[in-house]
């Protein structure tokens, strides 16, 4: 078999400790062995983001977003070295190299810039001569201004498959916490089953559903670059499961339902009151995208007879409820609007499958069994291959093994779960 | 008055909690409002280096140089962007460049790299558009390799006068513990005298005799490019001590003795049982060169008669004794000397002045006054300049105090002394 060029992905809690990185090196080094070249991407160690974070409040109540990641990246200096000294020591050659050195040009907005391009030359050097290369998850070079650059949450998966798409590797491994993407988050039910392959698009909806073992960002990369994703926990040697090919390919073998997720992370705003008149809605968005907010599920009522008003909802990231908040109560009078309501309580259900484009009842018994698991639902969204539903958090896990059960889902074996998130 | 440009340097103490590093802050935004442009070098926080060190310890027995430089260097990262942003909470624009960002090249010796050249662009760019230059001390990069280096104990200090020679700053401002440099180290001697100017020759000379203050190459590097240095403390106001002009200036004003210096850092190492033979010590000495061991005092004594034989004694830093005692013993039977002694219980005092040169009874009132105390000397070595003895450690107090006195170096007021050290 020709030579392999795997790139690796190992988050915070891989290497979380000094005996947790020795255990990661021994997993690189067996790749090595194997006859593969390797590309490690790394982020940095256990809690050090939120520590540093820490520090910088200390300092500035509002730090400058240059600083900031300049202070952050540091994190991922630390872990990488030291990855790369325990691969030393099991005699093989390693070497680390930040984001800016791997080539990973970016955008120049700190704290959420965008991968441009990768010219991966060092690496390619480093591969060249035998070496194992590390690379700093999570960041990047602005390239205009040539200044220390992070790429926001789930960076470090972007990082690895944009290494991976500029090295054309064969396969890019991200390791986690669980054995792969499950039909349903397993410790909400129990039975949930394993995911052997999945297609770039369901694991997208799966993302965007609030499924956290992939970040949304990075699907969408890995499917622009067609890049094979192979999701897999850093604490067993089982199959994972394997992201890659697209319901458009003939020969991809499609599930009817793929699995359910759910999101707690998202709150819901409501402007009660809204004259019924061209445009309110436009102005509404606007400046709430002017705040820079992403917003998910829309909903607008009937226009309650005879008043001229209406009420219209939509769901945000709970993080961003204050911005939100603030920015809309600047516009009421403008807007003439009642008021704003607020609820950070809501949860959203989402069932996810290639099979719903040709199956139209699908939607309709997945609404069924939640109002008979007596579950209200508050809001509705549907893709083509997607349908999702907001109710009350509480009754949030009552929802998820309602739809679980109802669509056959769930296996024989128990899945195992581990404790902690990466970045 | 014209613009001046300043570089300030401030070690590891002077930022190592959050607290510190605003009050830093306030120090470099009092020198900006005053008018003069600055650029800042700051070592890593507190014991971060230390820490670092350990977490490289558990990782490895023997990290690879490379990667130890790679995660060292992450301690000035952490504490320059703390900074930087601790000035933009006072309003004042600050930005925070590594070592490779600063342009300081250096060679590509990991752990003790020299500086090679510097290409200060960025920093130049920054202070044009009227921001506070905020740089990474003790840390390059290799012109050769593109790999980060460190530049070895003292090293902050040292880039900070390569960025004041590279930018032709009117002085480079080194912040420390103390309120400058002293006859005598005030822990010992209480009325030591503060120092108000002192030539680079002498300094060079304190500082190989063990005054810690500044270190023996971020002089030379002063001296080579004419950069008068304020050493000064970070927590007064007091006008510290200027090292500027050479001994060769006409219009120096030469103190007849500067100050007393000691060192407790040292071992000694005797062979004992030498035959007396030309190319004997040649040998010897090439063998602990090889080692890379920086030896200090040599002493030979007049070969005992009848043996054919002779001692030689040498000094040298203690952290490296094990090291040059197994280079020697290699040698033993090649060289056919009878044992080696190692002796790490011993001290020097040197006494500095350039009026030494002039004053040819110095060093003999110098043997003599140390004798008075009751101090037995072990070995002695002089310059120009200096003049220094080896006594037993446990002297080294007494001794130091009898020279201070036999020369009225005290003055009326007691030296202020601070906790703590930087890098």
């Amino acid at each position: 078999m020709a030579v392999a060029l795997v790139v690796q992905k190992y988050g915070g809690s891989s290497v979380a400790n000094a005996e947790r990185i020795k255990r990661v090196a021994e997993r690189i080094v067996a790749a090595r062995k194997a006859g593969d070249d390797v590309v490690v991407v790394v982020s940095a160690m256990g809690d050090t983001t939120d520590e540093l974070m820490d520090l910088a409040n200390q300092v500035s109540p509002l730090p400058p977003g240059r600083e900031l990641d300049m202070l952050l990246t540091s994190g991922e200096r630390i872990s990488m070295a030291l990855l790369a000294m325990a691969i030393h020591n099991l005699g093989y050659e390693a070497r680390s190299y930040t984001g800016s050195q791997a080539g990973v040009l970016t955008t120049s907005t700190h704290g959420k810039a965008r991968i441009i391009d990768v010219t991966p030359g060092r690496l390619r050097t480093a591969l060249d001569e035998g070496a194992i290369a590390i690379v700093a998850g999570f960041q990047g070079v602005s390239q205009d201004t040539k200044d220390i650059t992070t790429l926001g949450r789930g960076g470090s998966d972007t990082t690895a498959v944009a290494l991976a798409a500029a090295l054309h590797a064969d396969v890019c491994e991200i390791y986690t916490d669980v054995d792969g993407v499950f039909t349903a988050d397993p410790r909400i039910v129990p039975d949930a089953q394993h995911i052997k392959k999945i297609t770039y698009e369901e694991m997208l909806e799966l993302a965007a559903g609030g499924a956290k073992v992939l970040m949304l960002r990075c699907v969408e990369y890995a499917r622009r670059f067609k890049v094979p994703i192979h999701v897999r926990s850093s604490y067993s040697n089982k199959e994972g499961t394997l992201v890659t090919g697209s319901m458009e390919d003939p020969d991809v073998e499609q599930a009817l339902i793929t699995g359910v997720a759910h999101d707690r992370s998202e709150a819901k705003i409501t402007i009660v009151g809204v004259p019924d008149e061209p445009g309110s809605a436009g102005r509404i968005f606007e400046t709430v995208a002017q705040a820079e907010i992403n917003i998910d599920m829309i909903v607008q009522n009937v226009s309650t007879e005879g008043t001229g008003r209406t009420d219209i909802s939509f769901t945000l990231p709970k993080a961003d409820g204050a911005t939100a908040m603030t920015a809309l109560d600047r516009i009421k009078d403008q807007i003439k609007f009642k008021s704003l309501l607020f609820d950070d309580h809501v949860g959203k259900v989402s069932l996810i499958g290639a099979g719903m484009r040709s199956h139209p009842g699908v939607a309709a018994s997945f609404f069924a069994c939640i109002g008979e698991a007596g579950v209200n639902i508050e809001m509705i969204s549907t893709s083509e291959i997607r349908v999702s539903v907001v109710c009350r958090d509480t009754d949030l896990d009552t929802a998820v093994r309602a739809v679980h059960d109802q669509f056959e889902l769930g296996g024989s074996e128990e899945a195992v779960v581990y404790g902690g998130t990466g970045r």
